[in-house]
């Protein structure tokens, strides 16, 4: 098990994407590191595959030698942080309509437990959102309406803003995540949260 | 500074090339965890150009936007083990000569002090070692003869060698140094040391 994440430290960004495996677990250690600092860390929704479109950067998926080598990271990682962690026999999950949905439930003040459920839907129970029927299933147990939602987080401005969100990050130096970014400094990688905290304390 | 490596644990395969900053950070932690548990770790010359091209990878060096972030990530974990480290203002150095050398060094019995002496060369002196004079000054030092010693590692046999397990190295699923292999297991990157560790104490 992980050691405890309790210092005095200042909030920080956190730069993410559902379709991550390793940003689902930065996610669950910021959960930890905000309960046991009394501190909220700011959640930042960005599309991982602009970022590396624009960085011209290769996904993982699409370099079998790498994608095979990172499900067993993973997985030491999960035990090393000791939390539930499976990883998504669907993967790549396309997380384009997911992330919209955020800026969505941001404005509509629901985006905490909006993140907290579909990051555990993905890497939890290892369900398959690209299947229509079963994202509907999972908005609707969140008491959404999942018509409605969908159509708002398609709304063009929504998508222009998502976009542009994701611009902004790589403008800053970010080109993968997760990322972090505390005293105007990036971390890349839930590897660095070390470095994440130590930076925070400063 | 890092805390001490001190374990029961058996040797494992280190690969590794010289290029690399944080094969040069995994390197000066190999050679504490192999001074403090009396063993010898498995040095593994290998072509890391060699090993991106086969897996398709970029090198991180033709990726701006990731090649600044890793100079400040190499100087955070550098802080973090205690150890002098300069990044190279001539990177990339081409290695292809010095890791052809470093197969005759080993047919001569002398390559962990060539491979520590062109490492620090490289990382802690910042020498361009893609200057011929320099890269002949260094060998001198060594008590080599330049000449006869880069002659010997161009021939076509030891190219093929250096060749050859590099391919081997991909084969086995290495795809980025450094890597370690213990317990037919693979873990890429100085910073999964700990769990390489815990696998060799298995």
């Amino acid at each position: 098990m992980q050691k405890n994440w309790v210092f005095m430290i200042k909030p920080f960004e956190f730069y993410f994407d559902f379709g991550s495996p390793y940003t689902f677990l930065a996610h669950n250690e910021i959960r930890k590191i905000e309960k046991e600092n009394s501190i909220k860390i700011k959640y930042m929704p960005v599309l991982l595959g602009g970022l590396l479109k624009s960085a011209g950067i290769k996904a993982n998926v699409d370099i079998p030698i790498k994608g095979k080598y990172m499900i067993k990271d993973c997985k030491l990682w999960a035990e090393k942080y000791g939390i539930t962690f499976k990883f998504n026999s669907y993967f790549p999950i396309i997380t384009l309509d997911l992330m919209r949905c955020v800026l969505i439930a941001e404005r509509k003040d629901f985006a905490q437990n909006f993140i907290n459920k579909v990051f555990d839907a993905i890497w939890k129970d290892g369900l398959n959102l690209n299947d229509t029927l079963i994202l509907q299933k999972l908005l609707q147990n969140l008491d959404i309406n999942p018509k409605t939602f969908l159509v708002e987080a398609a709304a063009q401005k929504n998508k222009d803003e998502l976009k542009k969100r994701t611009e902004d990050a790589f403008k800053k130096g970010i080109f993968g995540l997760p990322t972090f970014i505390v005293n105007n400094k990036i971390f890349w990688g839930q590897d660095r949260l070390e470095f994440v905290i130590n930076e925070a304390k400063k």
